[in-house]
């Protein structure tokens, strides 16, 4: 294993504060949580508060998109575990501004768990209204027919975007997680991963893979895929996971939709932009409008290498919302 | 070699091509070079135009910089080589808007001499009035009394977002270049490499390191380093990086600095979080205040893992232009 940290236990804490200390204008600790981050610039009276969190080791997911125009705070897990029900209580009570609270996270049986613990603590001790959201983007997790059981992957960020933008122009709690079930809907992810990561307290590899192998379709924990082959072209890939997109958001002619081109952890942001040549090009053969581009590392796995390809279909309001801007010390637009 | 490509000889003209589609109105190819990327906001009249360029597999270096408050053109070369001269110029009079040229680069011998060709070409046939800037920030490359022979790293960020930003105050062309000296005599770099990248037309690693070893001071082709051990905890990594540094730039109790811990393009965010700790610790105890603090993946090399740290000794100048807005597809301030 070769990570640059200390003692493996205290890896998810250190970071945290380095984190801290980068952005002390932007970010702090929720009151006396230290597995909680939140906006330094107070949420507006009456906004819709967005809280999100999950495991560590996918930065920027989650606690990147806390900033403006994004999600208001974050509780942070053990790497690749959900965070306490404690720590989502603290958060959520720091940035509830009066408005009722979005609990939008990615769709796990841990997070669902603890989120859910921590929205009935909220609404019966402190009475806040608290809606949830759970994103389950992940194609290869599940068929169609069961969306409601796919995991969720990097399509997350467009979550994000889009309920914090409406949350930023105060719309009533109904009306966020409305937007965010809407995006959940119509979003769709799937993976290719060449190499995998190592858990720094497990100090070795998550699964092993070939050298001349990959996995079309694996979880950004490592969960298994749909196809393990030879390795193969950037065309052959991106063509393979955009038939299997555009059939699962039935995508048709003159359609409009946002592409997220997300790197894994290890893989050159020059091969995410061949990947995102290539989707370009197949997405025009079908007529398919590509409204927005987003390529870099959105949604990672430690050190794993390989990428994700997320399709948003979009209508107006999705539209409206993705362009308004945002910003976190991790994104801005 | 784990790559998600096309054809080796493609891998930049793919991955530029997938630039340009990805940012349609903020980045387009120089009129007809195809290794050469522009601004698409035309540079305004009588502003200094800035010049980047080098071989590709650094992203975002160099052509991430090409922004508002940043640089205006970079030419591309291919992996790890420098851009022909004729890119250069035709960047160069893509850009150029009447107030003189700035071609400001990192210093390896191919680079400069190329460089060097074109301003000559755009003096003596374009009339352009061309100043050149290398940055030679690395400092496990040459001793400090020899500063003008080390090698370019990450800290050529700083004098982008520098220049950048005094250009578009619209000063001239002396003072952009001045300015971007003054930035190359007060920041230096130094790096840690755990493994290899792999040139995709080469298909093997630059160099082999064991599974327990580092390097400290490796530049960012996997040029040798100044010490090759078993890997160190970040907190000693950054010991031994951070004494370089301080001695090199002579800081002193009460000195500012900007901090910019740089991934080499596989290691995680999470780790570089726990370096910037480890530095804010070190830099707290010998009473050096940090100005502001950049972290993410500025100048990588490939999937190569690792990191570097960068200090640049600031004054009223610096401070002033290095707060100022810049906004690039890779970078925003």
């Amino acid at each position: 294993m070769k990570k640059i940290m200390n003692d493996p236990m205290n890896f998810v804490d250190e970071s945290l504060e380095g984190i801290i200390l980068a952005y002390p204008d932007q970010l702090r600790y929720a009151n006396e949580e230290k597995r909680g981050i939140v906006r330094v610039k107070p949420v507006k009276n009456g906004k819709v508060a967005i809280a999100t969190g999950g495991g560590s080791g996918h930065l920027p997911t989650f606690l990147g998109y806390v900033g403006e125009g994004l999600a208001d705070g974050a509780s942070v897990g053990n790497v690749f575990t959900s965070p306490s029900s404690d720590a989502m209580v603290n958060v959520a009570k720091d940035i509830h501004e009066g408005a009722g609270l979005l609990f939008l996270y990615g769709n796990y049986f841990g997070d669902k768990m603890n989120f859910d613990i921590a929205a009935e603590e909220l609404e019966e001790e402190y009475e806040i209204a608290v809606k949830s959201v759970r994103i389950s983007d992940d194609a290869a997790s599940a068929p169609k027919e069961r969306k409601n059981e796919r995991r969720g992957v990097a399509g997350i960020f467009f979550a994000y975007k889009i309920a914090g933008a409406c949350a930023e122009e105060m719309k009533p709690l109904t009306e966020v997680a409305e937007v965010a079930m809407k995006v959940n809907e119509n979003v769709s992810t799937m993976g290719v991963a060449l190499s995998s990561c190592i858990i720094p307290a497990a100090g070795k590899p998550t699964f092993s893979i070939k050298e001349n192998e990959m996995e079309i379709g694996m979880g950004i924990h490592g969960e298994p895929g749909i196809e393990r082959t030879e390795l193969k072209t950037a065309q052959e890939i991106c063509g393979k996971i955009i038939e299997y997109l555009e059939k699962d958001l039935d995508l048709k002619s003159g359609d409009e939709v946002a592409v997220l081109i997300n790197g894994s952890g290890a893989t050159p942001l020059e091969e995410l932009y061949i990947v995102n040549k290539e989707v370009n090009n197949l997405l025009k053969l079908k007529n398919i409008k590509i409204f927005k581009t987003f390529v870099g590392e959105y949604a990672t796995s430690l050190e794993m290498a390989g990428c994700s390809i997320s399709l948003l279909k979009l209508d107006e309001e999705l539209k409206h919302f993705i362009n308004k801007p945002a910003k976190s010390p991790f994104f801005q637009y």
